[in-house]
């Protein structure tokens, strides 16, 4: 088992880099919801390769048909299916594949875990084009969401050393939020933007690759959304964050950065306005005890780079069972961070919308 | 729902901090398995309060009192169940925490979520006291596996700015790991460890709290165990550790730093010795695609204050809807991170034995 | 795995016959719901041996010890736990059994299941004590539901050849359905109810035993509850029943009769009558396309006769591998049928309450 | 949600019967398994209509555009996604419905699930179209079970009040296993299969229609398989069941009439030849405390007629809020029963690999 995802809202996604298509299965989203066609077509190009020097010239147009589900742009509140077909694929590319693995990907731990049956063309099911049906699905929640005015924003907090300002931890501001949500590479300082632009332009002359962190935020979300111990909210976005590929850590509100405070300082103090609660700082990121407190919820994501390079690697062969050296062919991302804004923002959107759907007071 | 997890192995916990009991039941474990009942018991002491100035006071002898599913400590392969008595307990502290939400606490937000009717004495079902009832469902799952030849290891990485030694990326020794695990305030430098010591201390005496980090090592895994996409390792694994309270990051292997590295500094190079494969350093921290490559498992957990501090705080009133202040009695560790050490471990053996059963290969 | 059930409803049963104790945790019960402790404990008092010439002579007191989860009889939303201690055991009847399979009994089949090393006393875990934990669950719903409008009543349809008047399809009225509501051996008509005592006991003389019919009918559901497909009603109700030892099989409306009508004849039709749809007859049971209509629901449920006899019986001796003859010690019931009718209940009530849980409108 | 089932292996199906095409994603199948396509489109073709005068003119071709999974038919250890595109639709037919709700069909409850917002045609997602994808998926599974020694064989035991020869208990012997296999029309009485279609072609020219029922064996299952209380057999095997369309009551072994034994006589003796396990008749279906015992397992499922009939009919006008008359057009079976055959196989082929899956001795 592996590509089942959700309690009341349910996601099976299928396919690999080569295969006939790719796609999702999305069960439970709520009856009578209407869809604007265009907004996810432009939700899902933001995950898409640009094909300039920044992204892979494997450029697909990710063009979801929609199977079943949705009728005149309504849902039906019976499954929502999407096939994307898989057309601009190079199989030969990766002939050499099949015995050597790449460092960094999964060809040798997916040798392991399916005895060498799996489809290893492109990473088969361990592609990261395996986003592209994650983001369709997170892209139709997102707009459920939106028309219940929870907003998701995200920006490129990081790549390599350079540093884009941070979100407050009080959160962005709404105009911010949209500003980023239209962007394909959504920063706060156009300045850092522009080194980070230089940054993977750099990496790709050298044949070599970049990572970067993603900030996310939530806006909007009501108080009291999510359960103490094994379904708390962080328990829920982490494990869906770590679904998208080179993710290798997530941390809420302050992070890893609250272990070095004092509890006087961590203790973020509640204050009344206007007959609703909030609090003065959130380093805990709008979650307490494992629910939401009806602040933002902020969260970083850290992405490791594209271990896709053009460089001689070490390696082994499995065939001959001996060392060798691999130089990794194909067409390839040298900065996947960009592409992964979307990928995060689909992730939450899915996570908070079954949250929701699983709270008591149930959809609004 | 809240308080159920697990796919073939499922562990459901009760109880609040001044309920009548907490406890525990753990359902899928397989039959005919050694217990060692005084290795268990070590093990649940490890999370105890000892009493002296860096715990909280109460003391509870948390003897778990197995109701099921064990006779003469071999698993009958039913439901274990165990019951742990609430004795030391003193509910007057917390009379007017009724209506003053504790900031850092989930006062407020489970006032948000049950509507109220939840039972607030001592943190009720947010206290970390449910803990016990987790290490001792882990303290089981750590045998089996230890008699696969696969070990946990943990240490306190750091107390507020005071930092113990990384474990080496490429996994601590077996030795080590067994000291660890005997280990009441477990750490690799053990000058590093006596600054430790003084920095709670001192948080004590200032009736403040301070926050920290704990790493953690598993050692032996098989390759090939996880699932691309949804039920990957790093899901399975992080999903489980922010169930423990207080925590607010997890990063695997290089974590957070390697979004700083090139790719090819992050790849990890594979090399075979003796027929078998290995890889150079583990900046992924033995996991790949989401799939355990069978170098070890290294994580850091970021946990945040003591949220309980006897400082004067601001907060705001439910009942009466104003702003005010509070000043937290009771009975408090001027620092969780000491006694979360065995939390994390016995999390961890309860995800890797879940992934375990779930593999096809299937409980050897 | 075996104990674990729901979705957003969750129940976790331990225990074994002769365990320290059986019970249950469930988890997901709204908050802030009124619990009558004595109507609870009358609900599983019909479900306890009488002691008389119906029942088995090792009567229980099945006495639900709170651990959790309910304060000053108010639900708090959090796991509701229940400790349910073995007093009256005489584990040395079944001493012969170690190594004889009981016919009709799991001993084999939970010999080969767990290896031999489950605890067989009185059954260990297959016991039908282990309905009581389930009884203690489904009351606490059962009176949820009530407070909804939503009735569930049962009667004894037959045992042996003795048959009770059956419910009309379109439901029995509500004062039918609480006269069997308080009763410990329900039936419509009492001369058939007296016919059911004789034979029963007539079983019992000759160290026999009987089977019967449990008739079960749902009032006061909405229409649109369930899923089509894999959640639909008929689904969720018959896993549960066949969970009551003893099932082997489950009808809905005019069930397995349906298969020899016209479809002029078992199509219900539709009318309206002050603005609410109906239909005039109700050989669909309530359930159209595994959702309800908001007609009464009705199903039956069919017992074997309890396995248990004082007859000599063939069977095996699986120690010295060979055929032999077992005359079975011990306390039994010589028909379960009656004490049966609240475990029906029970498990219905469970169901629904999930259903009602996980349906988007969400619980009112 | 709705169409999402399983636990180590996961169907999800979508889709309506006039949408752009129904299908199913297969996630948890092994990896490496071959895959006999010519078999599975057989298997496929039993359930489909064969346009004669006993199904409906609406002839599908019913082929399944494998997407992903399985790669030179073997399979890849990922999701195996098929496509069944729909052709053959006439919506017209279907324009009157929007108002008037079919009798015995899910218009009106599916109306009250979805608040209307469901897509109606051809009864959209509850038609019994959708059950071609459980058939290929149970049909992928149907040929890993038969790989190792596990058969399925079904046949028509009544259509009306037409009965077949039943099943011995002790099961179908293996060539009347095979023949069945490969009929459209399977019974074991082949006088009465003429009998059976005489009276199906009566209820077509009467533009009424007939149910029936089908009785199922399970062969070379091992012993120990399933679980106590939540997860046994029964549970298992009759959840997905009533999961197909029109299905109104499931029994094991004696089923119903087990009711009426004497416990002396339900009790099924075991005996010992050449050192395995046996019983001498088969009264509990090969299932004991919800476990298999290595017997046949043999149950019995009861269809109701098809509900679409020509004759006029009393309904409810939704719109307008009246009572009113209702002739159903299009193109239906005058009897589903003989199509059902192969679902009943599916369904059971799906529950019976996921029961091997999540047995901790795991697939061989």
């Amino acid at each position: 088992m592996s590509s089942t995802w959700g309690r009341q809202l349910r996601l099976s996604i299928w396919g690999e880099s080569h295969s006939q298509s790719i796609g999702a299965v999305l069960d439970g989203l709520p009856a009578g919801e209407q869809i604007d066609m265009e907004e996810l077509l432009f939700f899902m190009s933001r995950r898409s390769s640009q094909g300039g020097s920044l992204d892979t010239p494997r450029v697909e147009k990710d063009y979801p048909e929609i199977q079943s589900g949705i009728v005149n742009n309504i849902t039906c509140g019976t499954p929502v299916c999407a096939v994307i077909h898989n057309g601009n694929t190079r199989s030969k590319d990766y002939s050499q594949l099949a015995c050597k693995a790449r460092p960094g990907h999964a060809d040798y731990t997916g040798f392991m875990r399916y005895g060498g049956h799996n489809d290893i063309r492109g990473g088969g099911h361990f592609s990261g084009r395996l986003t592209a049906p994650l983001v369709f699905a997170g892209g139709l929640c997102r707009q459920l969401l939106a028309r219940r005015g929870i907003a998701i924003a995200a920006h490129i907090a990081s790549i390599h050393h350079v540093q884009d300002t941070p979100f407050p931890l009080l959160g962005p501001d709404k105009e911010t939020a949209s500003r980023l949500n239209r962007s394909f590479f959504p920063v706060l300082d156009e300045v850092a933007g522009q080194q980070m632009r230089d940054c993977i332009e750099a990496a790709r002359r050298e044949q070599n690759s970049v990572g970067g962190v993603v900030e996310c935020a939530l806006l909007g979300l009501p108080a009291g959304l999510g359960d103490p111990i094994f379904d708390n909210v962080e328990s829920a976005l982490s494990s869906l964050l770590f679904a998208i590929p080179g993710v290798k850590g997530v941390e809420f509100g302050a992070g890893f950065s609250i272990s070095q405070m004092m509890g006087s300082q961590s203790n973020d103090p509640f204050y009344m306005k206007n007959g609703s609660v909030y609090t003065k700082t959130n380093n805990n990121g709008g979650i307490l005890g494992g629910i939401t407190s009806g602040m933002p919820v902020i969260f970083r994501v850290a992405f490791k780079p594209t271990p896709s390079i053009g460089l001689p690697q070490e390696t082994v062969d499995f065939v001959r069972g001996e060392n060798t050296e691999l130089t990794v062919q194909g067409r390839h991302d040298p900065c996947i961070v960009r592409r992964a804004v979307p990928c995060v923002e689909a992730a939450v959107a899915l996570s908070i919308t079954d949250l929701l759907l699983c709270s008591q007071g149930g959809w609004k």
